[in-house]
């Protein structure tokens, strides 16, 4: 039985703490939060201590293992208390809002034995995950083309665009970690970004973008963002190879079709949001994580994979500046 | 090149004049039909020569083979005729209005080597012809049970119901073809009927059933049908066996897929109406005619399929009436 | 937050168990099982207390619930000693073996207030459960035509059937509820019964069957089902209006579609078993349960619910050994 | 009657003549071709006249109008020569080789008042049409992103790619078209080219690519391309707009699914090749030409069209080469 803190009561910190109590494995024992409202909440809901800080996480013996849900400026700090505190540390996505900063922590961690998860939850999503099993496998050959659909249900309120570091690595963060999953290593981005919500405009963010990717080998990764989706939060993907296509498509909270005199076969919108779209990866993140704790795979995505995702989004918002090819 | 004359230039007269037209082997020499505007209508169209009688067709030396498209009540007296005189002969379905007739028919054909082809053509769809095949070549091992869900998209006029034969001899006779063709000879029929439509009410029919057919081993067919559906015509089978299941979706005009904030992937309407649904079906039908007269392959479905067809008819008849199994 | 007991620590019992643990507002307290280690092992799993006998949960005044998981032949006498304790009762399908139990029950529990809820868990099922709302919105007009696919994976192991009560009563009892559920009362039952595995034949029970259902409206319900089937539990519905038709399509583990040279879009066989495929019926049907505890509805599907769908099957096994429709 | 003269007895020469056979305003009259076996093969199938030279066709008063299925050197001269003939020309695209020789049959047109139409029979294709019209009716709003995957079953022989002007030319030259279609004329192309078949490392062409076209507004068109395609013709397309979103999936020979003990669902590959895929394509292209000889719709596509998707055609070059987006 892993006990866990969690770090953060809003609303991923919501989603892991849920991940926790349905896991047999796994106690939660305390959260924190700095709004007094927010922790005492969740901590009641679950069963679980609410305290102020995370020092009070970190200095706690029953805790063996902390989730990071604090606000992205807080992942470095964190991360590197909970590793001089010998947890074992899950930490959201993007590792940190500069490159820089990122490229410190790993520094920061040298001469450490760190077991750091970093938050990307999609390899954990039984459809992501099952083509990336196939691909293994040699199912289709090697992967020639990726093609990833990702677009959101609508855009979050300009408050939060403005900290969030903008769509590369707030939003697409996910689909270059995606990319690195089937691909690996990226050495080419090209970007381009889009401004299609007026009501975004002064925000001096892209809205949507389309990126191309390419690996050493001259594999491309070709990633469709958007801010918003009229039939929901849209999240495909698709492996290409020599020998074959394989194919994600996106998750109805039913399988009704409606058919009548206008159309037939129509099934619900897509399931919204990430909450319920991809409750299954993060509970099996969680189990992947405890797995590793307990020695049976490494704790990978690690903090290295977090690094290059953030480098691949650095990348991407030059190349969309410049109208260039980056390379990496 | 083989040589066609069509009796009856009606509404299924018209598609097979198409289906000789587009047929690289077949010329369409004459077409007979006593209403004089129908068969020049068609006859020009097709570059065909228009005849009053049945007779004119029959009498010319250069016709090879007819396609008889005469009301039900005329198909023996046409088959009989067009045998007589040495004519390759393809009526539609169904053989006679009544059983007894198709009887007699059997006899008097006794002693002639008739070439005679009955005019199922739903075993000649590309869809339902490849889930045959399927099954020949063991894919899914030997059919346990057969589903039949087939839907007018609207009823035909009153007055063409009261001449028709009954729901059972008018539109499931394809599904009781349909039945034998992957089941074999049927040896018990039950019938439940409907009457759903009240403006169908005084026709005496019904407007809707379900046949449940067993055969000698047991397997079992179950047929669902209705005069009406509102998404078009509903054309969708099933075959299950131990190793799998083959179906056969509707078809629609397009692939497109609409999606909104109210749904998704939504198809369109089914294919309408059995001249566009079945077109290739018509066409393989003529070609597999055309085989049939190089040698290449028997009469079949024959005049002994379209009597069969017939009996279960009458017993789905008595079933529905008497609400007891009918043995055949 | 209502604190439940569940009897019997069986397959079924472990569903229940799980349903309990997840829901917020249920609570756990006892299981009983005469099997000392099956009633230890889901109750130390869930945190709840083993006991031996059925009595010491309705003798528990902590408990306000119970589950009636026990093997068939106990259900009617589980039910009334959980009714004359006071306690809310849910009770797995069927009500009882015979007719003429579950009649008793109802006379016996006149004159109490009973609060009993039956276990018809697809009711819940969010597909199925939205086609019903649908069509209470009118969304397709008044049913016309229902039609059931209803296959298991794989038989149970033939002791199982010996005690089952019969496919009608195991099994097709699911459906006939079903039926109910979108038709309401039935008043004629029509079977054929098929024996397809011959590993079956000496257990005197069907394997596989189809059965026509009919409501004083003239409205029918076809239900087809299998022993077995080599895709999975395969579990469709359609109900089929004057407005359109509504379809619940089978449920996958993964959304992947597999494309290589010799097929398309290749998805993963069925979701197995029900523990799988009606996880989220069994859930939703507990909160219904504590809903109905809590006032906020009905306690339906009810005991007489439960004792009309053992008419049916009753009236099934009728007509499949006498070949004769069975009035209600 | 439009009586036709085609130029080009070869592969797209046949697509057409089938298509004049079949199309009832059509009449088909002479087919040039400098090969005899390949004029007289297709003139007897088709009854028409055989001739040797395109001049044979220009110079016959019988002939209203021409379909140019010349090899791409020739399509200037061809094109030009018709419309100094007085003839009606329906070019196959594309217009030329040369963005350069293009332009000059522009000027070279001008003075005339041609009546020509260039072969981007995608456009006529029923999903992609159906497609476009309800954009123009506003059911998705004005589009933001198109999304198309364009895979060939398998490459060319290697002699064809070497005189085929490359890629982009040769294969994307028909999405260009499709992204002009959807989103106007183009201003920004940025194009990633990939060389995955080591059979065509020589060619000194791509066999693979991901192109990304911005038109003024900022709408993106992604474009994903491949040599080959295990289960065939890949050929989809996708609009999104701020009110939903509308796709074009592949089309299969039957709509039959295959459900196994490993898989279920399974459909067909899908429909090869162009001549198949597109065959309704080319028979709308066809009524489309006749309706505008006809005066109903203008001669669309035209070649200011087939001049602009060469444009863009070598933008894509020069984007693939330098890294860098070019500016149209």
């Amino acid at each position: 039985m892993i006990r866990f803190g969690i770090i953060g009561a809003g609303r991923i910190g919501i989603v892991h703490a849920r991940s926790v109590e349905k896991n047999l494995g796994a106690q939660l024992v305390a959260i924190s939060d700095p709004v007094k409202e927010a922790r005492e909440k969740l901590a009641e809901q679950y069963g679980a201590t609410p305290v102020e800080t995370a020092e009070e996480i970190f200095g706690n013996p029953e805790i063996d293992a902390v989730i990071v849900c604090s606000p992205t400026p807080l992942h470095v700090p964190h991360i590197l208390e909970g590793v001089k505190a010998g947890k074992y540390v899950m930490c959201e996505k993007p590792v940190a809002m500069k490159l820089e900063a990122a490229k410190q922590l790993q520094a920061d961690l040298e001469g450490f034995d760190p077991k750091i998860m970093i938050g990307f939850n999609r390899r954990f999503d039984p459809s992501f995950a099952k083509i990336h099993q196939l691909v293994e496998d040699g199912e289709i050959g090697p992967i020639e083309q990726l093609t990833v659909i990702s677009r959101d249900p609508a855009a979050p309120p300009k408050e939060y665009i403005a900290v969030s570091g903008g769509i590369f690595k707030d939003m697409t963060i996910h689909d270059f970690d995606m990319a690195r999953f089937f691909l690996g290593d990226i050495t080419e981005v090209s970007a381009s970004g889009q401004n299609l919500d007026p009501e975004l405009a002064d925000t001096g963010d892209f809205d949507a973008a389309v990126i191309v990717l390419k690996n050493a080998e001259g594999k491309i990764a070709t990633i469709v963002n958007s801010r918003h989706c009229a039939p929901g939060y849209d999240q495909r993907l698709e492996a290409f190879g020599p020998e074959g296509t394989l194919f994600a498509e996106n998750i109805r909270p039913t399988t009704v079709r409606v058919s009548k005199r206008t159309h037939s076969d129509a099934l619900d919108p897509y399931l919204d949001f990430f909450l319920e779209r991809y409750e299954a990866a993060y509970s099996n993140e969680l189990d992947a994580f405890i797995d590793a704790i307990d020695g049976k795979r490494p704790f990978t995505p690690s903090v290295d994979d977090g690094v290059k995702a953030l480098e691949i989004a650095e990348a991407a918002s030059e190349s969309a500046r410049s109208g260039k090819v980056v390379e990496l």
